[in-house]
């Protein structure tokens, strides 16, 4: 295995406040970070420091599916559109990779493939597309539906609309712009296609508007763990997030999502499996505690109790939120292993409601980390070693103090174990990753040209 | 009248490589601007140094409606999306407002109202929205439709729209956020409005899941010149965009619209008044008409053709370019009143096609002059105190070339007459433009609250 294949890929997954649910309320956070564009310059910019891989930015098309008083609480859900913010931070950094979510269930092809050509034009190419459909009912009322689409439905769209997109990033094929002021020629139109896609789903002529960005497509990447997701990440992701609470699991589904796209006749290091992971980590392994305890006793009641209830998909708030977990009713509306999972966790541990909540508020289901740098780094070798991961989307419990210690304590860890990047070496962030070029379909299979 | 209110106010339109059809071709010009992030950089960095209330941006969702071998002549046609391309040089510029063209035909209002929120963030109070439908056929084809709708009911959408728009930008009402880490509110849970919009085109629940933004609204800009165009400008617009070939027609636009937001109780002051304006200049006038000359002498002839039949919805391909405008039947796609002008203009002056396209491909259908710095401002100053103009989307022929010129001549010229500013006094674009700041509707109209 060579060096750079070793190397360990790094996300850095922005939130306003921090990953913690409570980080907003500690002393260290920017509490008007959903408005705060300097703020999040800062943060990309200590990211660059750290000789990350990327940014990442989560997106859902709704403020929250609950009531003002709750939502008033949990933080910072109110805050900046994710595309704009990527295209923001483009202008201000310099070498950072630059993904975003955008949803493939209340958009436009043609819309969509012209912003992400030109994130990647503005960032010189370094832009990544996280494709999901949107799954929540609230969601779907901001967009004139009673309910959301069924989810195969959502994903047959989701597939047909990355193929549109990719069409339409095809539309100058390799070498068309000339740009001859002497002939008036800007593009040799033999090398400019029409895509003329009519599907389920989209008509759509094209071609598309924005000249070929550097990269051609963004960086594909995929987050659902679903079945309809490991098959959609399977057959077109470069880069595929996903939450996993123990190493168990992380490998069950690094193996499978590789063996799917190797089924499919791809290279499985072509497919970059990046899980989250929220580290806290200090000098010491009592600092790293202390910070974790901290952002612990921030949690408000209301927004453990009401957090504990989504994931379990059963109403607590009317129970003493110091006595024992209810019996929890078999028509709950959460995911059945979940449910499962938490409620034999609190019998065993003989665990409270506010008990509970601890466990799971801090990492959101991720698989979270308490020690120092050398610990940390550990845990993360453990996993690429062991394959669990490639690399991880790096989610810092507390903004900005989190990251500044990974860039400061678990980043020369790792740099010395040869396991991080000394500087950046490519341009773009397929150049990050160590992953290939895309050719357009008329350059991977020529056909005859269309005037 | 005010020191204030006497300033002519200055948009600058960007297009890749300047506003005369033949830009590209000429030796200053970027070919590959239209991919080109750092040349956009410079033109905004130079406007602000000018000290331009505005940039302004157009847009259409689609390359253009005609065969590759046109188009490929035609210039910059491909070019980054234009709202990406704002957000962009809002991080990168301080003070100049950034306006740019959205279409309400084929997007969602959450989705626009959550980008251009983003946009106004980013800027730190410095957005604008042009809002437009749209018109073409070739549009259409990219988003599933046979063909446009109906310019009455894209209207109605239209309006029905920015109403949604708006309604969702007052979600959070005024002090609305309290950021109070100690209780654990974020805000104020009775100033958080849902909006359950349902509409004839839409039905949009909200609230939106930006923060309120520095400006809370966009600036309104309104475009269109048709009778339900100027309805909507006259209804909700804070600057109008308008198209005229001379002072008569402008006039007679500037009156009506005023006239029309009076009638619905607007000040007249409050809607800002700023046609296209493309000025050739130079330290003599001689100069300006050398700078004119070599711009016409490359527009290419299958361009100026292309352009000619397009204007007059009638293909002029199969004449001979140096004979005489044939006759144009009735049947022609062009608007009545423009082809009938160009056609009576070609028979007065006895002009040959090619000198006919000469006449209209410079300045696209927008006013345009040529002349000292002097001249310019001359003109510039007839149409503010005739009532035709409050000021001008200047249009440079050229960039960056035009631009520097109009900055180093022009803008000088002005301020020794008083009617440009010397630096920034404000931060807001409607703090340049001395436009009133809106309140929620909740502020408006006080009313009962919902938890």
């Amino acid at each position: 295995m060579s060096q750079r294949r070793r190397r360990i890929s790094l996300g850095m997954f922005l939130r306003p406040t921090g990953h913690h649910v409570a980080a907003w309320r500690h002393p260290d956070a920017a509490a008007d970070a959903g408005s705060n564009f300097k703020h999040f310059v800062s943060l990309a910019q200590t990211a660059e420091r750290g000789l990350f891989d990327l940014l990442f930015c989560a997106d859902i098309a709704t403020l929250w599916a609950g009531d003002n008083d709750s939502v008033s609480r949990i933080g910072t859900m109110a805050r900046m559109e994710p595309y704009s913010l990527m295209v923001g931070l483009a202008a201000v950094t310099r070498h950072i990779g630059l993904v975003c979510t955008a949803s493939t269930t209340y958009d436009e092809p043609f819309n969509l493939a012209r912003r992400f050509a030109t994130l990647d034009i503005i960032s010189n190419g370094r832009a990544g597309w996280n494709l999901v459909t949107s799954q929540h009912e609230a969601e779907a009322a901001n967009f004139g539906r009673d309910e959301h689409m069924p989810k195969s439905q959502r994903y047959r769209r989701a597939r047909e609309f990355a193929e549109v997109a990719q069409g339409l990033w095809d539309s100058f094929e390799e070498g068309a712009f000339l740009y001859d002021k002497t002939d008036g020629r800007l593009f040799d139109p033999a090398k400019l296609h029409t895509l003329d896609h009519k599907g389920e789903f989209f008509r759509v002529r094209g071609p598309l508007s924005v000249p070929t960005s550097p990269q051609r497509y963004p960086v594909m990447v995929q987050a659902g763990a679903s079945d309809d997701g490991r098959d959609l990440a399977a057959a077109m992701a470069e880069i595929v997030f996903a939450a996993h609470n123990d190493i168990e699991s992380a490998r069950a589904c690094y193996a499978d999502i590789k063996g799917r796209a190797a089924a499919l006749g791809r290279d499985p290091g072509s497919v970059r499996i990046m899980p989250g992971f929220v580290p806290f980590v200090g000098r010491t392994r009592a600092e790293a505690q202390e910070k974790f305890q901290t952002l612990q006793k921030l949690i408000h009641p209301q927004v453990g109790v009401r957090m504990l209830s989504h994931y379990m998909g059963h109403d607590l708030s009317g129970y003493s939120i110091d006595g024992p977990l209810p019996e929890i009713p078999e028509t709950h509306s959460g995911l059945a292993s979940r449910t499962a999972l938490l409620t034999a966790v609190a019998r065993r541990d003989g665990l409270t409601i506010r008990q509970l909540y601890e466990r799971v508020a801090g990492g959101r289901g991720h698989f979270q980390a308490i020690g120092s740098a050398s610990d940390i780094v550990d845990i993360m070798v453990e996993w690429v070693e062991t394959g669990a991961a490639d690399g991880f989307n790096v989610m810092p419990p507390l903004f900005p103090t989190a990251l500044e210690d990974f860039v400061e304590l678990v980043v020369p860890e790792l740099q010395r174990r040869g396991l991080h990047r000394t500087r950046y070496e490519g341009n773009t962030l397929r150049d990050h990753l160590g992953l290939a070029m895309p050719l357009s379909r008329h350059a991977r299979r020529p056909a005859p040209r269309s005037g």
